[in-house]
């Protein structure tokens, strides 16, 4: 299988690092590092850091407010993923002295509302001056250990959920760059972490990774540490957000496109045993929530989309390193991609 | 009292977060933030985020190797502050497509041998692609909640000292603007986190701080929270560093400039009830560390010289106000310094 570029430059830099003894997960293994307190604490410490910089430096956020909003909920985001609950988040800010008030006190805004929204709370932080904005953050919080999940656990027969459409982080990206008169197209984007979701898909699910990347860079890593075949289907008007399907419709896209921006919607993928899959859709009704049903496991390795064509293998691998061949220009990227959908026609 | 403009920076921008119930410290009150994670469990999470930013912007830092150090020292030296042990440190990086790897690599032999001097881990982080360098880290620590300590406490008798010598920090900044041939000036400065020393300090002081933006603002910092009056003595040779001592004596600047320096040394600056004095000194011989007595705590307010003179008062929110205003520039910070040195003649 084609190595992932991005991984390689991770791996690289950690290469020289030690694996700390009480640390459950190694590298690539859980989308928050899970830290075992003692024995006498029957909670993981989860922790998490993520920056705001590449989507501040092609335009895609250019309203502080958001950009703020997302530094929250794309920390936030991963300790959903191994089933969290947050205690807060420390952030770090750099920016230069010319930087005018206003959108400071904006940023800051979409930090405290993000927080409240998610009930939970700024820890500290550190401010520098730098000469461009820069802004990162450290999500912290707790998983009890008896039902912690990570990326690894899913196995042949298992379901793949979604908790929520996907592709709203392509159409937010797309109209960005190619419609900026989109009707509240700041609105349309703020997507919130599903702590309360990943709260339930703890008991149940036997991996879980957040969409931060989108789907297709979700679906490609839970199938490379797993090692089983990942099958979408392909009944994209249930799959997709309506805006997403549309946008592909009137655009003459592939759907699948909507999946593979690295713009995600920030929605948790996951696994769950067929046995499982009734109890746990029960208890997501409870709290008024639809996940949906986006793919099962096979045997094998690989990712294929089931069409009533058959089954159409996708070289997720080959995707995700445009991504990285593409740097961080969304033009090239979904240039690149097109001519890839053309090729494959799927 | 002159207000501090850095402090009204970091005010306003956190002015419209919540405070955390379960976080014991508010803003400025201590070096990490101390997170309660129930009854149940008998430590506080120990929590801070710093970034190496300025000191790379303007040169500072020009050796990856001791940016990668300086990063996980200057973030564990926050945790030593309040008496906690390291669990790990996370970190997050941007930097331009275009950086090299030998540089890429000297900066994760520096963090990774910071980590293994201090006998801890980088437990995870996160890379981007960024138009300058751009480094931020997040320590995690645990600290006994008996024997927490924090900046607050101080009181009028209290002994004041630090835990080594002061000024190596200011004699590395001077030799760097001033004499770049300076024989091994790399490894002149290179300081480690007084974890160790902090786990003695904790059971003893009555406050403490790390020095890492130099004593005067330390000291400044600790008088206007715990509102009493510190005097600091003035036999500088036994105070300083011998190299700081020697390069005031050379360049004809006066002592305490070495003080006021705000890239510091790294050390703790900590009061110790005169009661508990000789106990405590006993502990420190006892691991072989020497700390050193700088001053004491009186009544009344404000920071003061004591010389053979008599008593020198110190404009110490006017000297910390000076490096905000002269933002990020070490030459204008000096020279706007050493004017005062001439008119307050201490």
């Amino acid at each position: 299988m084609e190595k992932i570029l991005e991984n390689l430059r991770i791996e690289k830099m950690a290469m020289s690092f030690l694996q700390a003894p009480y640390k459950l997960n190694r590298i690539h293994e859980a989308d928050a590092e899970l830290i075992d307190l003692g024995k006498e604490y029957d909670k993981y410490l989860a922790l998490t850091t993520d920056a705001v910089v590449e989507e501040v430096a092609n335009g895609l956020y250019d309203d502080p407010y958001l950009i703020g909003w997302m530094l929250v909920m794309s920390n936030f985001s991963d300790l959903a993923a191994v089933g969290a609950e947050p205690l807060g988040i420390l952030i770090s800010i750099s920016y230069p002295s010319t930087q005018d008030e206003a959108s400071l006190s904006k940023l800051a805004q979409g930090v405290s509302d993000a927080c409240q929204e998610l009930k939970t709370f700024v820890l500290g932080g550190d401010t520098n001056e730098g000469k461009e904005l820069l802004f990162s953050g450290c999500a912290v919080g707790l998983v009890p250990k008896k039902s912690v999940i990570t990326r690894m656990g899913a196995q042949p027969k298992d379901r793949l959920f979604l908790s929520g459409p996907a592709g709203l982080g392509s159409v937010f990206a797309f109209l960005k760059m190619y419609n900026q008169d989109f009707p509240s197209l700041d609105r349309l984007y703020q997507p919130i972490a599903r702590i309360e979701e990943g709260k339930i898909i703890r008991e149940y699910a036997s991996c879980c990774m957040d969409t931060s990347d989108g789907v297709i860079h979700t679906v490609d890593t839970l199938m490379r540490l797993n090692r089983c075949r990942f099958i979408l289907y392909d009944d994209w008007n249930r799959l997709l957000h309506p805006l997403a399907w549309q946008l592909c419709h009137m655009e003459n896209l592939s759907p699948w496109l909507a999946l593979a921006a690295v713009h995600g919607e920030f929605e948790l993928c996951f696994t769950i045993r067929p046995q499982n899959e009734k109890e746990f859709l029960g208890e997501a009704k409870r709290i008024g929530w639809n996940p949906i049903l986006i793919g099962e496991i096979n045997d094998g390795l690989g990712v294929s989309i089931k069409s009533s064509k058959g089954f159409v293998p996708m070289d997720t691998g080959l995707i995700r390193n445009i991504s990285a061949s593409a740097g961080s220009d969304p033009h090239v990227y979904l240039k690149k991609l097109t001519e890839i959908a053309l090729k494959a026609a799927i």
